[in-house]
């Protein structure tokens, strides 16, 4: 019995290493620095994230976007892709426009618009391709330049034909099928591949049962799952499948859903897809043409009242939304479903990027943490990316940030807006303290504008500094001018809602870290009260010339977010390594004139304000490594503003 | 005047890195793995070591040793190096004696003493070498193999001509100079190389003076530092430093010291090195030639004085003993002089090898925490050490452990003393239960015997399990045979006495650990208990045959020992690998037989016991990942009991 019941424990073993102690392998493997990823998710490729998701029952959605005409909406376009990345899309994917330059390095192209958001918006994306009257070497480039940037999946199209003269060629790209098995072919396995389903028919196609036909090809050629035409009945979309099935078609089938958002959008669109609308729907919109609202409404609720429909039929593993580049529609309906999953929860700290390249990455830098576009950007010809430690001080070989224009980069607010926060007019250094006090409060600043960001900082202040707000106020009000911070943090669980990362069941700590300018008097008066807090406090502080004063030992990286997991290696996210932070004081400085002191006329006393202080402020970091005990750093701050209002002391040394 | 206290500043400053920000290196730089090393020590060289000590003024001591005899004098002598290794000495050095095969792969010959006091004793560590008679090729091949071993210092002589009809030879090693000129040539600066003063001049010398001019060419030639002859005067010694220095000998000269331990060993000692005896030693002496305690005292005392006046006068640096293999009078005199540095603290939880392949090592299984030696000489061959991470699970391609007598694995215990402790004849498993727990509580046995030592852990209990002790003790008793343990730590400061390692300044953490052999049935049970403690436990069994059953993720490492320092990344330097398990329970399992079961005859029960037991139990290992929270484990085992105790519910499943 004894035995028996032994059985029983080793048929619930989840692996059999008997044959371990045998491996011959060569000690060469015997170093291994590679990490162990946080979430399956950063490494799986999208089909097998889409089998997880339908073995486990877990219903999904993603989002299409078309690529935006000007560069201003190219950044608001990015960061929706943010806002709307936080509601969990399984991915979203770019169109393909064949006449507007869609593989360029323009930053309103396709190709730039699905690499930054797998690069810089961590999203699984898939770009559309289009092959028709294109050339083999022309489709292989985008395929390759694709691949360059890190984009993993690619929606083979056929597209429009241009002109009306378009006869098929022998050899060439007529049909998606050709453009499946080219990427089959010419890149093996190596992409991820959606193809379109027509619940209709294609307009084009002789007949429904051979565009089903059609279909079945094109997944047969290689294809990985279907996408379809947006619909406006439940039935068409659960009929299609039935069809699919019958004739052998067994990859996931999507249904796109189009949430009405407005008659005209609604009437251009049937037009270009030579769908009709059904008759009930036209009943309903009809009267309301001119009511916007009335119609997004209705839209919202024929969508949820769909989808509703399709998710109980068991046939739909996830649902495809065609956005239009807006999101409340679709944002709303997914609420309304409660597939709109916005989880507190972080893999790690800092976003993750998708590039396959970097999914080893789980070390940054805490000096770009409200600026990690910039990171990626200046890291982005790294071929490997540090995984489990930093390592030492070799040189981590930023690329350059020459270009503060780069769309990805730029401030969310226009110059006029700015202007209004950071003050038309500067009269002082005092200005510029105000200017940084209003941000942390959050206040309205004398000309009734909230500060919403600043040249560091595009976004509001963080939950996590919020934690740190009165300090924080008290001392920008006296021209510690903090750009960076986080407190210390003791072991809090990793599902705390405004300090968690990482797995379940794991605990996350941080040593209190706080970034400034300062000037330089108050640097000197800094340098002699750091004395007293050797060697609890680490220091970096530096000028615009880059002369470093540190205490930081053999210039080592300091660990400052950490944290321990069940059944796993310690991770540790964010470091203050002293290499990089020189390379950050540049940028940082430079921030100072590009964003803030060029909005003012040259040789406008505004601008020279800001110029001063570039020139001659310092840029400060603390680490206060006593993690288990109250943060001493702003009692740091505290004893410099002490010894600066006793003169006779300062003269000390 | 804001300025010139900046400037003050800067001059302060520990690193000026205005050039880091142009620096172009290759971006393939910027993926790094290399280990911030804990302590300098660990990878400067012997030279710089003593550089150090001597700027700061700390004192150093050294210990001379000669190879043993038989491999039982070997299996003392390394324990010896422990012991006296706990003292902190700088180096340690190994004498040569052509005669006795020095340079062989024996257990007792210099080459595998010297290499098995770096590689398994972690001490820096001074090989001899003698060239007299010697070829260059078999010179060469020495110093070849010495490096290969991880040997990094060499002690320079020329040795005793054998015979005596020996005449130089042109082109020959005839004097020591000749060697270190050969070390430099070939070696380049690999080596750092020491050479002998004489304080009275060297016994064939023409005169004092022209052993100076020797010695002074032996410098010129590449030695590093100078170790003289024993001497029995203060004045003797610092007399000779002087001469040194008015001839132009700078490097560090350590006297050697020896504590008078008996009356023959130092009439031995006087006749080989043909040195007199003052006629005041000579007089205390002779009239308790026959007391060897009263010998002693006089030596210690003798000693103690004599390096007083050494260190008072500033020209020593440290002091040179030569031990002749005892310990007693030179720790005595050592600690009488304040030298003997019993240090508590340890810069990681585990021994620390001194081989250079390994400086940057700080990542092991727990599995070897008893047995350290072993672990190393499995590792010997890899070429990297797992720094920082240990990484996901690839092969460690660990070493085989085939031969059980390797002398630095064997227990330090002869076979009687052994049957004392684990008993002449067992009656049941029952009885090694008993062994079990009076090892644990380290009682006397129904023999009245202690056990000291199991085959897996041939030292009493560490300090830090007996922390468990009252646990252990209960689980013995009813067969959970524990093998290796650690309580859970919630952030203690790195200088506790106990659990502490690592710089000053920082915390330590454990997770609760708990490996034992035990019963199927238990394992049975086991199981099913388990179930309640997902995921907070992770748990690895296996048997003999290595079938495994886990809950480990992705077979990954679990960090069970972590630290958190000033100014540093994490260290986190043992690790329950599900890998490195299926190794050690190889090893685990041969030790029931190859130290236990072997103690019987063939076929006798005791045997039979003992083989049943390895081949029926399993072996465990558990974690619990809730380090801030009191330990389960011991509750898992109360509810084991519990289930077994309880026959109808064992029958659920």
């Amino acid at each position: 019995m004894v035995n028996q019941r032994v059985d029983i424990g080793w048929q619930s073993s989840k692996s059999d290493s008997s044959g371990v102690s045998n491996s011959g392998e060569s000690s060469k493997e015997s170093s291994r620095c590679s990490t162990p990823v946080l979430d399956a998710d950063r490494t799986d490729r999208l089909r097998d994230k889409m089998k997880r998701r339908i073995e486990s029952g877990d219903r999904w959605f993603s989002l299409e976007f078309f690529p935006p005409r000007t560069a201003s909406g190219a950044v608001n376009l990015i960061s929706r892709f943010d806002r709307m990345g936080s509601g969990g899309p399984l991915f979203i994917d770019v169109t393909w426009h064949p006449a507007g330059d869609p593989g360029s390095d323009k930053e309103t192209s396709s190709m730039m618009i699905a690499s930054t958001a797998v690069n810089y918006c961590g999203l699984e994306s898939v770009l559309h391709l289009t092959c028709c009257n294109q050339t083999k070497e022309k489709i292989s480039a985008h395929l390759n330049k694709a691949k360059r940037l890190g984009l993993k999946n690619i929606m083979a199209l056929r597209g429009d034909p241009i002109g009306e003269d378009w006869v098929e060629e022998d050899g060439g790209f007529n049909y998606a099928t050709d453009l499946v098995k080219h990427i089959r072919c010419e890149f093996d396995d190596y992409f991820d591949i959606c193809v379109a389903g027509y619940p209709t028919g294609h307009p084009e196609a002789e007949s429904y049962e051979d565009d089903l036909r059609h279909l079945k090809e094109k997944v047969d050629a290689g294809a990985h799952f279907i996408v379809t035409q947006l619909f406006f009945r439940a039935e068409t979309f659960l009929k299609f499948v039935k069809d699919c099935r019958a004739i052998g078609i067994t990859c996931p089938i999507l249904p796109g859903i189009f949430p009405i958002q407005g008659y005209h959008s609604l009437r251009q669109l049937v037009k270009l897809s030579k769908l009709e609308v059904p008759e009930e729907i036209m009943q309903v919109i009809e009267p309301i043409k001119d009511n916007d609202a009335a119609i997004r409404n209705y839209g919202i609720h024929q969508a949820v009242e769909m989808c509703k429909v399709l998710l109980a039929s068991g046939e739909v593993p996830g649902l495809h939304f065609y956005t239009l580049n807006r999101e409340v529609a679709t944002m709303e309906v997914l609420r309304q479903l409660g597939l709109w999953a916005e989880d507190p929860r972080r893999p790690l700290p800092w976003a993750v990027s998708a590039h396959p390249k970097r999914k080893v990455e789980d070390v940054r830098p805490i000096f770009w943490a409200s600026r990690p576009k910039s990171y990626i950007y200046r890291t982005q010809d790294w071929d490997d990316f540090p995984n489990g430690r930093w390592g030492n001080s070799s040189s981590p070989a930023f690329g350059e940030l020459t270009d503060y224009y780069l769309f990805y980069l730029k401030s969310k607010s226009p110059k006029e807006a700015l202007l209004q926060m950071w003050g038309e007019e500067l009269m002082s250094e005092e200005s510029v303290y105000e200017v940084f006090t209003n941000y942390i409060t959050s206040q309205t600043n004398r000309n009734g504008h909230k500060v919403m960001c600043l040249p560091w900082n595009d976004d509001p202040l963080a939950p996590e500094t919020n934690l740190l707000k009165d300090e924080l106020e008290k001392v920008n009000r006296r021209g510690v001018l903090t750009i960076n911070s986080q407190p210390n943090i003791n072991g809090k669980p990793s599902s705390d809602p405004i300090v968690g990362w990482g797995p379940a069941g794991g605990y996350v700590f941080q040593k209190a870290y706080l970034e400034f300018f300062t000037s330089s008097e108050n640097v000197t008066a800094l340098l002699q009260v750091l004395k007293k807090y050797e060697p609890r406090v680490n220091y970096h502080i530096v000028n615009v010339q880059g002369r470093n004063t540190t205490n930081a030992h053999d210039m080592q990286p300091n660990a400052v977010t950490w944290g321990i997991f069940p059944g796993r290696e310690i991770i540790q996210p964010t470091v203050v390594d002293p290499v990089s932070f020189m390379y950050w004081k540049d940028e940082a400085f430079a921030l100072w004139i590009e964003q803030w002191a060029k909005l003012y006329e040259d040789e406008s006393p505004s601008r020279m304000i800001i110029q001063y202080i570039h020139d001659n402020y310092f840029l400060v970091n603390l680490v206060d490594n006593d993690f288990p005990l109250d943060s001493c750093l702003w009692q740091v701050i505290e004893d410099m503003f002490t010894l600066l209002d006793s003169p006779q002391e300062t003269q000390e040394e």
